[in-house]
Protein backbone atom coordinates (compact mmCIF):
# COMPACT_ATOMS: atom_id res chain seq x y z
CA UNK A 1 0.00 0.00 0.00
CA UNK A 2 3.42 2.01 0.00
CA UNK A 3 1.95 4.39 -2.87
CA UNK A 4 -1.25 5.77 -1.28
CA UNK A 5 -1.73 8.38 0.30
CA UNK A 6 -3.02 8.01 3.77
CA UNK A 7 -6.59 9.30 3.60
CA UNK A 8 -6.86 7.26 0.44
CA UNK A 9 -4.90 3.88 2.20
CA UNK A 10 -7.35 4.31 4.82
CA UNK A 11 -10.88 4.32 2.75
CA UNK A 12 -9.28 1.49 0.52
CA UNK A 13 -8.36 -0.50 3.79
CA UNK A 14 -12.07 0.20 4.90
CA UNK A 15 -13.97 -0.87 1.80
CA UNK A 16 -11.93 -4.26 1.54
CA UNK A 17 -13.66 -5.47 4.49
CA UNK A 18 -16.92 -5.54 2.84
CA UNK A 19 -17.73 -9.08 2.10
CA UNK A 20 -15.71 -10.06 -1.51
CA UNK A 21 -14.32 -7.27 -2.03
CA UNK A 22 -10.24 -7.46 -2.46
CA UNK A 23 -7.95 -4.66 -2.77
CA UNK A 24 -8.09 -3.91 -6.51
CA UNK A 25 -12.24 -3.66 -6.18
CA UNK A 26 -11.51 -1.51 -2.98
CA UNK A 27 -9.31 1.00 -4.68
CA UNK A 28 -11.59 1.63 -7.67
CA UNK A 29 -14.53 2.43 -4.95
CA UNK A 30 -11.67 4.59 -3.44
CA UNK A 31 -11.31 6.64 -6.41
CA UNK A 32 -15.19 7.11 -7.49
CA UNK A 33 -15.82 8.36 -3.78
CA UNK A 34 -13.21 11.45 -4.84
CA UNK A 35 -14.96 12.04 -7.64
CA UNK A 36 -17.97 12.41 -6.05
CA UNK A 37 -19.81 15.86 -5.05
CA UNK A 38 -19.93 17.02 -1.17
CA UNK A 39 -23.70 16.18 -0.82
CA UNK A 40 -23.18 12.39 -2.03
CA UNK A 41 -20.55 12.17 -0.07
CA UNK A 42 -22.30 13.38 2.97
CA UNK A 43 -25.18 11.01 2.47
CA UNK A 44 -23.21 8.39 2.26
CA UNK A 45 -21.30 8.59 5.30
CA UNK A 46 -24.35 9.61 6.94
CA UNK A 47 -25.98 6.46 5.93
CA UNK A 48 -23.51 4.41 6.79
CA UNK A 49 -23.65 5.94 10.59
CA UNK A 50 -27.03 5.93 10.90
CA UNK A 51 -28.27 2.33 9.53
CA UNK A 52 -26.28 1.52 12.90
CA UNK A 53 -28.17 3.80 15.23
CA UNK A 54 -31.21 2.75 13.35
CA UNK A 55 -31.67 -0.41 12.67
CA UNK A 56 -32.15 -2.90 15.85
CA UNK A 57 -33.50 -5.90 15.83
CA UNK A 58 -37.47 -6.58 15.85
CA UNK A 59 -38.46 -7.78 19.24
CA UNK A 60 -40.51 -10.50 18.35
CA UNK A 61 -39.24 -12.17 14.48
CA UNK A 62 -35.92 -10.93 14.94
CA UNK A 63 -35.42 -9.30 11.00
CA UNK A 64 -33.60 -5.69 10.74
CA UNK A 65 -36.25 -2.90 11.54
CA UNK A 66 -35.93 0.26 12.78
CA UNK A 67 -39.48 0.46 14.11
CA UNK A 68 -39.68 -2.30 17.20
CA UNK A 69 -41.84 -4.87 16.34
CA UNK A 70 -41.50 -4.16 12.77
CA UNK A 71 -43.56 -3.83 9.53
CA UNK A 72 -43.99 -6.89 8.96
CA UNK A 73 -45.12 -8.21 12.67
CA UNK A 74 -47.72 -5.34 13.29
CA UNK A 75 -49.01 -5.39 9.58
CA UNK A 76 -49.55 -9.45 9.01
CA UNK A 77 -52.41 -11.83 10.47
CA UNK A 78 -51.52 -14.73 9.94
CA UNK A 79 -50.93 -18.50 11.41
CA UNK A 80 -47.62 -18.99 9.40
CA UNK A 81 -44.19 -18.31 10.54
CA UNK A 82 -41.28 -18.74 8.67
CA UNK A 83 -38.34 -19.39 10.34
CA UNK A 84 -34.45 -18.99 8.05
CA UNK A 85 -31.19 -18.22 9.34
CA UNK A 86 -30.24 -14.75 8.76
CA UNK A 87 -32.20 -11.31 7.89
CA UNK A 88 -31.27 -11.80 4.51
CA UNK A 89 -33.12 -14.46 4.17
CA UNK A 90 -36.52 -12.85 5.05
CA UNK A 91 -35.68 -10.63 1.61
CA UNK A 92 -35.28 -14.01 -0.76
CA UNK A 93 -38.57 -15.36 1.13
CA UNK A 94 -40.33 -12.09 0.33
CA UNK A 95 -39.86 -13.27 -3.43
CA UNK A 96 -42.24 -16.03 -3.50
CA UNK A 97 -45.39 -14.87 -4.12
CA UNK A 98 -47.80 -16.97 -2.39
CA UNK A 99 -45.83 -16.44 1.03
CA UNK A 100 -47.23 -13.66 3.26
CA UNK A 101 -47.06 -14.57 6.33
CA UNK A 102 -44.87 -14.16 9.70
CA UNK A 103 -40.89 -14.52 9.97
CA UNK A 104 -38.73 -15.60 12.54
CA UNK A 105 -35.22 -15.14 12.10
CA UNK A 106 -32.85 -17.86 13.99
CA UNK A 107 -29.90 -15.49 13.47
CA UNK A 108 -27.42 -18.84 12.96
CA UNK A 109 -27.67 -22.51 13.00
CA UNK A 110 -27.18 -25.04 15.70
CA UNK A 111 -23.59 -26.26 14.86
CA UNK A 112 -21.34 -28.36 17.24
CA UNK A 113 -18.26 -28.22 14.64
CA UNK A 114 -18.24 -23.81 16.01
CA UNK A 115 -19.71 -24.52 19.47
CA UNK A 116 -23.22 -23.11 18.83
CA UNK A 117 -25.95 -24.94 20.63
CA UNK A 118 -29.87 -24.45 20.57
CA UNK A 119 -29.27 -21.70 23.26
CA UNK A 120 -27.54 -19.60 20.91
CA UNK A 121 -29.79 -19.28 18.07
CA UNK A 122 -33.41 -17.83 18.58
CA UNK A 123 -35.13 -20.92 19.17
CA UNK A 124 -36.20 -20.61 22.30
CA UNK A 125 -38.48 -16.82 21.18
CA UNK A 126 -39.83 -19.62 18.63
CA UNK A 127 -41.29 -21.87 20.93
CA UNK A 128 -42.90 -19.18 22.78
CA UNK A 129 -44.01 -17.59 20.24
CA UNK A 130 -45.35 -21.08 19.10
CA UNK A 131 -46.71 -21.76 22.52
CA UNK A 132 -49.39 -18.56 22.24
CA UNK A 133 -51.44 -20.97 20.59
CA UNK A 134 -52.10 -19.13 17.21
CA UNK A 135 -49.57 -20.46 14.95
CA UNK A 136 -50.60 -23.16 12.83
CA UNK A 137 -47.95 -23.94 10.58
CA UNK A 138 -43.94 -23.37 11.24
CA UNK A 139 -42.05 -23.53 7.28
CA UNK A 140 -38.22 -24.08 7.54
CA UNK A 141 -36.50 -22.00 5.41
CA UNK A 142 -32.99 -22.53 6.74
CA UNK A 143 -30.65 -23.37 4.15
CA UNK A 144 -29.82 -26.66 2.35
CA UNK A 145 -26.94 -27.70 4.32
CA UNK A 146 -25.42 -29.77 7.24
CA UNK A 147 -25.82 -27.11 9.89
CA UNK A 148 -29.25 -26.14 8.22
CA UNK A 149 -30.58 -29.75 7.97
CA UNK A 150 -29.61 -30.42 11.44
CA UNK A 151 -31.18 -27.28 12.49
CA UNK A 152 -34.54 -27.86 11.06
CA UNK A 153 -34.28 -31.52 12.17
CA UNK A 154 -34.16 -30.22 15.61
CA UNK A 155 -36.79 -27.32 15.32
CA UNK A 156 -38.83 -30.12 13.53
CA UNK A 157 -38.51 -32.22 16.84
CA UNK A 158 -39.30 -30.07 19.56
CA UNK A 159 -42.30 -28.51 17.38
CA UNK A 160 -44.02 -31.30 16.30
CA UNK A 161 -45.34 -32.51 20.04
CA UNK A 162 -47.08 -29.18 20.17
CA UNK A 163 -49.38 -30.17 17.31
CA UNK A 164 -47.55 -27.31 14.93
CA UNK A 165 -47.93 -28.52 11.46
CA UNK A 166 -44.03 -28.47 10.50
CA UNK A 167 -42.58 -28.13 6.99
CA UNK A 168 -39.31 -27.69 5.05
CA UNK A 169 -39.10 -25.83 1.95
CA UNK A 170 -38.41 -28.46 -1.16
CA UNK A 171 -34.52 -29.31 -2.28
CA UNK A 172 -34.45 -30.66 -5.70
CA UNK A 173 -32.73 -29.56 -9.09
CA UNK A 174 -32.88 -26.22 -9.25
CA UNK A 175 -35.09 -24.56 -12.25
CA UNK A 176 -33.59 -23.78 -15.28
CA UNK A 177 -30.16 -25.81 -14.19
CA UNK A 178 -28.65 -28.71 -16.25
CA UNK A 179 -29.15 -31.89 -14.59
CA UNK A 180 -25.50 -32.67 -16.10
CA UNK A 181 -23.75 -30.34 -13.53
CA UNK A 182 -26.10 -31.31 -10.67
CA UNK A 183 -24.15 -32.87 -7.84
CA UNK A 184 -24.92 -35.93 -6.13
CA UNK A 185 -26.67 -35.00 -3.11
CA UNK A 186 -28.56 -33.06 -4.86
CA UNK A 187 -30.04 -35.37 -7.64
CA UNK A 188 -30.21 -38.10 -4.92
CA UNK A 189 -32.78 -35.66 -2.83
CA UNK A 190 -34.49 -34.84 -6.27
CA UNK A 191 -35.15 -38.72 -6.98
CA UNK A 192 -36.06 -39.27 -3.68
CA UNK A 193 -38.70 -36.51 -3.03
CA UNK A 194 -40.05 -37.19 -7.13
CA UNK A 195 -44.13 -36.39 -7.24
CA UNK A 196 -46.53 -37.73 -9.23
CA UNK A 197 -47.50 -35.83 -12.41
CA UNK B 1 -36.92 -1.75 -2.85
CA UNK B 2 -40.36 -2.16 -0.83
CA UNK B 3 -38.99 -4.39 1.78
CA UNK B 4 -36.25 -2.51 3.19
CA UNK B 5 -36.63 -0.55 5.78
CA UNK B 6 -35.76 2.95 5.16
CA UNK B 7 -32.03 3.55 6.41
CA UNK B 8 -31.09 0.24 4.69
CA UNK B 9 -32.72 1.15 1.84
CA UNK B 10 -30.76 4.70 1.60
CA UNK B 11 -27.25 2.92 2.03
CA UNK B 12 -28.18 0.37 -0.47
CA UNK B 13 -28.79 3.45 -2.58
CA UNK B 14 -25.20 4.24 -2.00
CA UNK B 15 -23.46 1.51 -2.48
CA UNK B 16 -25.20 1.07 -5.84
CA UNK B 17 -23.28 4.45 -6.95
CA UNK B 18 -19.70 2.89 -6.67
CA UNK B 19 -18.67 1.41 -9.85
CA UNK B 20 -19.86 -2.34 -10.85
CA UNK B 21 -21.84 -2.36 -7.83
CA UNK B 22 -25.55 -3.77 -8.65
CA UNK B 23 -28.50 -4.12 -6.20
CA UNK B 24 -27.74 -7.40 -5.29
CA UNK B 25 -24.02 -6.74 -4.48
CA UNK B 26 -25.40 -2.93 -2.41
CA UNK B 27 -27.22 -5.27 -0.63
CA UNK B 28 -24.94 -7.79 0.73
CA UNK B 29 -22.41 -4.54 1.65
CA UNK B 30 -25.09 -2.82 3.40
CA UNK B 31 -26.16 -6.10 5.64
CA UNK B 32 -22.14 -6.55 6.18
CA UNK B 33 -21.87 -3.00 7.59
CA UNK B 34 -25.36 -3.60 10.14
CA UNK B 35 -22.92 -6.26 11.47
CA UNK B 36 -19.80 -4.07 12.01
CA UNK B 37 -18.93 -2.63 15.07
CA UNK B 38 -19.34 0.49 16.24
CA UNK B 39 -16.05 1.58 15.84
CA UNK B 40 -15.69 0.09 12.72
CA UNK B 41 -18.87 1.77 11.67
CA UNK B 42 -17.37 5.46 12.49
CA UNK B 43 -14.04 4.98 11.19
CA UNK B 44 -15.50 3.83 7.63
CA UNK B 45 -18.24 7.06 7.59
CA UNK B 46 -14.78 8.95 8.36
CA UNK B 47 -12.70 7.82 6.23
CA UNK B 48 -15.24 8.72 3.29
CA UNK B 49 -15.55 12.22 4.49
CA UNK B 50 -11.89 12.35 5.06
CA UNK B 51 -10.94 11.33 1.44
CA UNK B 52 -13.00 14.54 0.44
CA UNK B 53 -11.79 17.08 3.03
CA UNK B 54 -8.06 16.08 2.46
CA UNK B 55 -7.37 14.68 -0.92
CA UNK B 56 -6.67 17.63 -3.54
CA UNK B 57 -4.62 17.31 -6.89
CA UNK B 58 -0.81 18.18 -6.27
CA UNK B 59 -0.77 21.44 -8.49
CA UNK B 60 2.50 20.41 -10.25
CA UNK B 61 1.88 16.89 -11.21
CA UNK B 62 -2.45 16.57 -10.81
CA UNK B 63 -1.94 13.21 -9.08
CA UNK B 64 -4.28 12.89 -5.74
CA UNK B 65 -2.43 13.84 -2.37
CA UNK B 66 -3.05 15.28 0.99
CA UNK B 67 -0.03 17.83 0.73
CA UNK B 68 0.86 19.85 -1.72
CA UNK B 69 3.16 19.32 -3.73
CA UNK B 70 3.05 15.74 -3.34
CA UNK B 71 5.03 13.09 -2.52
CA UNK B 72 6.18 12.09 -5.86
CA UNK B 73 6.81 15.62 -7.02
CA UNK B 74 8.83 16.61 -4.28
CA UNK B 75 11.26 13.88 -3.28
CA UNK B 76 12.39 12.34 -6.45
CA UNK B 77 15.03 14.38 -8.61
CA UNK B 78 14.42 13.04 -12.39
CA UNK B 79 14.84 14.42 -15.73
CA UNK B 80 11.78 11.97 -16.51
CA UNK B 81 7.99 12.85 -17.21
CA UNK B 82 5.41 9.61 -17.31
CA UNK B 83 2.04 11.29 -18.90
CA UNK B 84 -1.34 9.29 -17.77
CA UNK B 85 -4.84 9.91 -17.98
CA UNK B 86 -6.00 9.49 -14.45
CA UNK B 87 -4.60 9.26 -10.40
CA UNK B 88 -4.91 5.37 -10.84
CA UNK B 89 -2.60 5.04 -13.83
CA UNK B 90 -0.16 6.55 -11.47
CA UNK B 91 -0.75 3.58 -9.50
CA UNK B 92 -0.29 0.88 -12.13
CA UNK B 93 3.05 2.31 -13.71
CA UNK B 94 3.73 2.88 -10.18
CA UNK B 95 4.38 -1.26 -10.43
CA UNK B 96 7.16 -0.81 -13.19
CA UNK B 97 10.29 -1.60 -11.46
CA UNK B 98 12.67 0.33 -13.62
CA UNK B 99 11.00 3.83 -13.43
CA UNK B 100 11.36 6.14 -10.43
CA UNK B 101 10.62 9.37 -12.60
CA UNK B 102 8.11 11.96 -12.60
CA UNK B 103 4.70 11.69 -13.66
CA UNK B 104 1.84 13.90 -15.50
CA UNK B 105 -1.64 13.35 -14.98
CA UNK B 106 -3.97 14.55 -17.73
CA UNK B 107 -7.24 14.23 -16.38
CA UNK B 108 -8.66 12.99 -19.47
CA UNK B 109 -7.95 13.05 -23.17
CA UNK B 110 -8.50 14.76 -26.17
CA UNK B 111 -12.40 13.61 -27.52
CA UNK B 112 -13.83 15.33 -30.70
CA UNK B 113 -16.74 13.24 -29.85
CA UNK B 114 -17.08 14.41 -25.96
CA UNK B 115 -16.27 17.50 -27.09
CA UNK B 116 -13.04 17.86 -24.94
CA UNK B 117 -10.31 19.52 -26.51
CA UNK B 118 -6.33 20.20 -25.83
CA UNK B 119 -7.21 23.19 -23.32
CA UNK B 120 -9.76 20.88 -21.09
CA UNK B 121 -6.89 18.45 -20.46
CA UNK B 122 -3.53 19.66 -18.24
CA UNK B 123 -1.21 19.88 -21.48
CA UNK B 124 -0.65 23.47 -20.66
CA UNK B 125 0.53 22.46 -17.08
CA UNK B 126 2.65 19.35 -19.04
CA UNK B 127 4.31 22.37 -21.36
CA UNK B 128 5.45 24.56 -18.92
CA UNK B 129 6.83 21.84 -16.89
CA UNK B 130 8.84 20.90 -19.67
CA UNK B 131 10.04 24.53 -21.04
CA UNK B 132 11.69 24.77 -17.39
CA UNK B 133 14.42 22.88 -18.93
CA UNK B 134 15.17 19.97 -16.80
CA UNK B 135 13.21 17.59 -18.30
CA UNK B 136 14.62 15.09 -21.28
CA UNK B 137 12.15 12.59 -21.70
CA UNK B 138 8.34 12.18 -21.99
CA UNK B 139 7.17 8.92 -21.72
CA UNK B 140 3.14 8.95 -22.76
CA UNK B 141 0.99 6.59 -21.13
CA UNK B 142 -2.21 7.11 -22.16
CA UNK B 143 -4.52 4.16 -23.07
CA UNK B 144 -4.34 2.07 -26.13
CA UNK B 145 -7.25 3.20 -27.43
CA UNK B 146 -8.73 6.03 -30.05
CA UNK B 147 -8.57 8.97 -27.64
CA UNK B 148 -5.62 7.54 -25.83
CA UNK B 149 -3.57 7.20 -29.18
CA UNK B 150 -4.97 10.74 -30.66
CA UNK B 151 -4.06 12.48 -27.41
CA UNK B 152 -0.61 10.81 -27.58
CA UNK B 153 0.24 12.18 -31.04
CA UNK B 154 -0.89 15.69 -30.44
CA UNK B 155 1.25 15.99 -27.20
CA UNK B 156 4.10 14.68 -29.03
CA UNK B 157 3.89 16.72 -31.90
CA UNK B 158 4.06 19.87 -29.25
CA UNK B 159 6.73 18.37 -27.31
CA UNK B 160 9.23 17.39 -30.23
CA UNK B 161 9.60 21.15 -31.26
CA UNK B 162 11.13 21.70 -27.93
CA UNK B 163 13.89 19.61 -28.74
CA UNK B 164 12.74 16.29 -25.98
CA UNK B 165 13.00 12.93 -26.37
CA UNK B 166 9.08 11.76 -25.92
CA UNK B 167 7.94 8.17 -26.12
CA UNK B 168 5.28 5.84 -26.38
CA UNK B 169 4.82 2.80 -24.08
CA UNK B 170 4.85 -0.62 -26.36
CA UNK B 171 2.05 -2.22 -27.34
CA UNK B 172 1.40 -5.83 -28.57
CA UNK B 173 0.56 -8.85 -26.65
CA UNK B 174 -0.09 -9.06 -23.04
CA UNK B 175 2.38 -11.85 -21.30
CA UNK B 176 0.88 -14.54 -20.52
CA UNK B 177 -2.06 -14.54 -22.59
CA UNK B 178 -2.97 -16.21 -25.96
CA UNK B 179 -2.62 -15.59 -29.55
CA UNK B 180 -5.61 -17.21 -30.41
CA UNK B 181 -7.81 -14.85 -28.42
CA UNK B 182 -5.86 -11.29 -29.29
CA UNK B 183 -7.49 -9.10 -31.56
CA UNK B 184 -6.99 -8.11 -34.59
CA UNK B 185 -5.44 -4.55 -34.38
CA UNK B 186 -3.22 -5.61 -31.37
CA UNK B 187 -1.84 -7.88 -33.24
CA UNK B 188 -1.20 -6.33 -36.19
CA UNK B 189 0.54 -3.16 -33.85
CA UNK B 190 2.61 -6.21 -32.68
CA UNK B 191 3.05 -7.24 -35.66
CA UNK B 192 4.85 -3.96 -36.94
CA UNK B 193 6.47 -3.33 -33.96
CA UNK B 194 8.53 -7.10 -33.97
CA UNK B 195 11.88 -6.85 -32.26
CA UNK B 196 14.66 -8.30 -33.48
CA UNK B 197 16.19 -11.44 -31.08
Amino acid sequence: MKNYVEPIAKLINHFSKLPGVGQKTAQRYAYSVIRMNEEEIKGFANSILEVKQKIKYCSVCGNFTDVDPCGICTSRISDTICVVQEPKDVLAMEKVRDYSGLYHVLHGTISPMENRGPNDIRIKELLSRVSSGKIKEVIIATNPDVEGEATALYIARILKPLGIKVTRIAQGISMGSDLEYADEVTLNRAFEDRKEL
